[in-house]
């Protein structure tokens, strides 16, 4: 043996040689190692992980500290993260982008204790407004304060003269306005209460600035639509947002086609740090426009697809507006409503599967739901398309006959668990408990072989992607209410949770070569937590703290320390 | 809006015909399409579905049976499953291909309960066989005969006069040789007992035909090899073996060059329908040869990878070889043996990282196992390569301080789950309970960060891959006993289990880009199950039969109905 080995060490030197170019070339140094993590990739063929090397924005390596700082270069940065948990980059798979970013601009009155106040904040804001510019504002309750009458408008007149101000109550149900205001909205004693609204008024009819229900309408069409510089500071104000929480993307459910182009421009210059997924708003022109464009996926180095459509089945549970089987529990005479004529989701969908579109429809109610399943049903029967990925944004009450359907249809439940804890207080009221059984059902939905994505549906709920996670797992409130959970036998198990913030999203929006896990060529995308919210109790899920938000490898969020 | 939809129409018409285009590409037909089905596709993207279809070899599309079949073509075979579960074709991740179906050809003796049933299945392959050709077979015991006393050969020599004749015994430890046996071996009464061996002998000191321990190696030097020939059938007849029982694919721990060799011709020709990765004994002119030649991976359409290496750091458990810290509890002086030197290890890794290969170190003891990880992390320390995907073998019986050396190194720990139920006998009896902590303690090493990759180590322990998906859920044998289960806290759950026998492997063989997982672009490689094993109670599992098993998309085996 010994002989035959020093005849052949010559070769073998010579073999050495050759076989070191491939594996020099494999090395080439990572832009960003990190070490001493516990990484949950979602990638099921390395679940864990304690380090990963990145280069180019992208995954290159994820496995071992020694493995990952094999990778290390000159200029290499290594980031050793003291053991904490990291994730990868979180998609909530429906919220509204646009709407988050302008309602930021907001002047945020949630708290308030007093009309004091409430009037000190938008003076503070009317210091920095140019004049003549409306104010907006939202979150007064007078039920706060001290006097729990609705206000009037003149302290706030007196103190904010010359800006026109509108303020929404917590509620969305009423909107305290200024004498600019009214000014601007050509308010007068003269005005009429419209139908469905009512003017607050003094005895002699004078209005008091508190609009109530449909009368809203009167000032706020008297506001004008953000600019385009307004709108481009929103969606970079929502972008930090959603950073903050340990986001990197969005579906966001229903932009318009000047939104949509605004967020190419931001996209293409790279102002947009954001994996966005817009769903076009149900517009006659804006469909036309890009079914004929064609889908457009992982625009602008991955910042941007527009690939879909978001239509209106029904309304919402609360108001009674989401499309009932049977009639509202509390209100017998009521079914709900339907927003679009079913035919209407029909022909869309047809147009889309053609041109390569998904489509995914607002359905609340289990008849909303029953409606949109028939509705994306008969399409593809006239449009066979294998991998079409239609979605329910929402899929909120589904008949029992109805659950497995999605499965063989092929269509998604978008969900936000969030609602559920949200709605849970009342929903048993509207529905009465027989119909709870397959409210926000997403455990009877995976059984039967979907995948549920998840989302928050901000800025109707917090942005916080954890405040799902953690209702996901535990069907409980912030406050960890009921004790064991509302309906538990729903719940999802922690990896289901995580992969329904991460690579079901992406799935979900045809993204799932690109992001939703840690894995070798997939964007480096991740979130730093201060503790590992899969194996901490559940109850200690929601204190959890973002400290980092990286971005095609790169942190576009660190906690201040 | 309707006099716009008008306006546009033509529009429209135009975009609808220039948007069909790359649908129409998308979708060429599937060459077969499977539906009602359940399908436990190991994606974690979408981890159920009921349907797939497959073009080219390939997985085409996975989820609802309507999707499937919108790529039904003219010639579309389109195959309903009745409600089956589907689960990806299944990998061994240790076995020996050319052991297994060398040990086919021989006569197969268990269960014999009498020596004249032994002599009567010697005489009817006798009559296939030509003659002067060894008859080998195996598995007689005379513990389960009337007469319980060692045979003597006459009786066989006279049935089989005309071909040398070599019988093992059940355990191995002893072996029953005919009078032409003899005589090709050149035994006689002169014949001496070798060290650690023994001749059963007359009175008068004549051999009987019963050769104890060491003296079986006078006889079995004797047999010739398998031909090229004969090894070709035993090949194909190994993989047959493997079609049965699901399994598509198996590392075979420890082929030669010229089995490596035939192998490749064999795949090349299309003969060889498995996804065979072959770790290269360790012969120092084999690993100069392959070190040369650099790995090949995913050769002849996905059929052969050969980028590994097989080492032995030390022995079995059961026959007191493996190597221990302290020693056997049974045996208070011995502490088992080495059989490499440690810098055997150390330089073929060195070698092996220069040269792109993976190191595959045989290791049972947990002073096996620690040496072995102590060469690699040398290894590593002299050539750092990120995703080197190092492996020991069997891993059996580690040190609590060993355990997250495996994730820390990326070295991964490669066990037969079935090892663990045939062993927990007599482990205890080895070992003591101190040391039965860390041992097949699979549990430990995942939540480590390991990935654990299943196996059989054919034909040691039987080949069907459900006895170790079985015991890794139930620490159970086939009679499901204990009950509870032995050292239950090590159990996997049955998702991991299923990835164990699938994915696991699969990425410890650089082939997960190939296998492992049924998701479009991967091989369409399944299995179909009698039952759902992901639902029946546990012990129900081992009565699973497989209906099918495709490789590429084609059945290779499909039970009698």
């Amino acid at each position: 043996m010994l002989r035959l080995l020093s005849r052949l060490a010559p070769l073998l030197l010579a073999a050495t040689a050759r076989a070191q170019a491939p594996a020099a070339a494999a090395a080439a140094p990572a832009d960003l190692v990190v070490t001493n993590a516990r990484i949950y990739t979602v990638d099921g063929s390395r679940p864990l992980a304690a380090a990963m090397a990145i280069r180019g924005g992208r995954v290159q390596f994820v496995g071992d500290a020694r493995g990952a700082l094999a990778l290390k270069g000159n200029a290499t940065r290594v980031l050793d993260l003291g053991g904490r948990a990291v994730i990868p980059g979180m998609v909530d798979a429906h919220g509204h982008l646009s709407g988050l970013g302008l309602g930021l601009r907001n002047v945020d009155l949630v708290g308030t204790t007093s009309y004091d106040s409430v009037i000190a904040r938008v003076a503070a804001r009317a210091r920095t407004t140019p004049k003549g510019q409306w104010i907006v504002g939202r979150g007064w309750d007078q039920n706060d304060w001290g006097d729990t009458r609705f206000p009037t408008h003149e302290a706030l007149s007196r103190a904010v003269p010359d800006h026109p101000v509108y303020l929404e109550r917590v509620d969305g149900h009423a909107g305290l306005v200024n004498a600019a205001g009214m000014r601007a909205a050509n308010i007068t004693r003269e005005t009429k209460d419209p139908e469905g609204g009512r003017l607050e008024r003094t005895s002699d009819g004078t209005p008091t600035g508190v609009f109530v229900d449909r009368a809203q309408g009167l000032v706020e069409r008297a506001i004008p639509n953000a600019t385009r510089e307004q709108l481009r500071d929103a969606l970079r104000a929502a972008t930090r947002e959603l950073h903050r929480y340990g986001l990197v993307g969005v579906h966001s459910a229903g932009e318009s086609r000047s939104t949509i182009e605004l967020m190419e421009e931001m996209a293409q210059k790279g102002e947009l740090d954001l994996r966005a997924n817009v769903m076009i708003s149900d517009d006659s022109a804006a469909l036309v426009h890009y079914f004929a464009r064609g889908p457009r996926r992982a625009l602008h180095d991955g910042r941007l697809w527009v690939s879909s459509v978001k239509l209106y089945a029904d309304g919402a549970l609360g108001s009674r507006g989401a499309a009932l089987l049977e009639p509202y529990a509390d209100d017998p005479n009521n079914n709900g409503l339907l927003v679009s004529a079913p035919a209407h989701i029909q022909e869309v969908a047809v147009r889309a599967l053609r041109a390569g579109f998904q489509v995914n429809t607002h359905a609340i109610g289990d008849r909303g739901n029953r409606l949109v399943l028939d509705a994306y049903e008969t399409a593809l029967r006239q449009v066979p398309v294998a991998d079409h990925r239609f979605r329910v944004e929402h899929a909120q009450i589904l008949h029992h006959e109805d659950v497995p359907r999605f499965a063989a249809l092929g269509v998604i439940p978008s969900m936000q668990a969030s609602h559920q804890t949200s709605d849970m207080y009342w929903a048993g009221n509207r529905l009465g408990t027989g119909r709870l059984l397959g409210a926000y059902a997403w455990r009877a939905l995976l059984d039967a072989g979907s995948i549920v994505p998840n989302g928050s549906d901000f800025p109707v709920e917090l942005v916080n992607p954890l405040i799902s996670f953690h209702a996901s797992v535990s069907r409980q409130d912030a406050r960890n209410w009921p004790i064991g959970g509302w309906y538990p036998e729903q719940r999802m198990t922690r990896d289901e949770a995580l992969k329904s913030m991460t690579l079901w999203p992406a799935f979900a929006a045809f993204q799932e070569q690109e992001l939703g896990s840690l894995a070798p060529g997939k964007r480096a995308d991740f979130v730093v937590l201060d503790r590992d919210i899969m194996r901490v109790p559940a109850e200690e899920i929601l204190g959890t703290r973002v400290l980092a938000t990286y971005f095609g490898g790169k942190a576009v969020y660190e906690a201040t320390p």
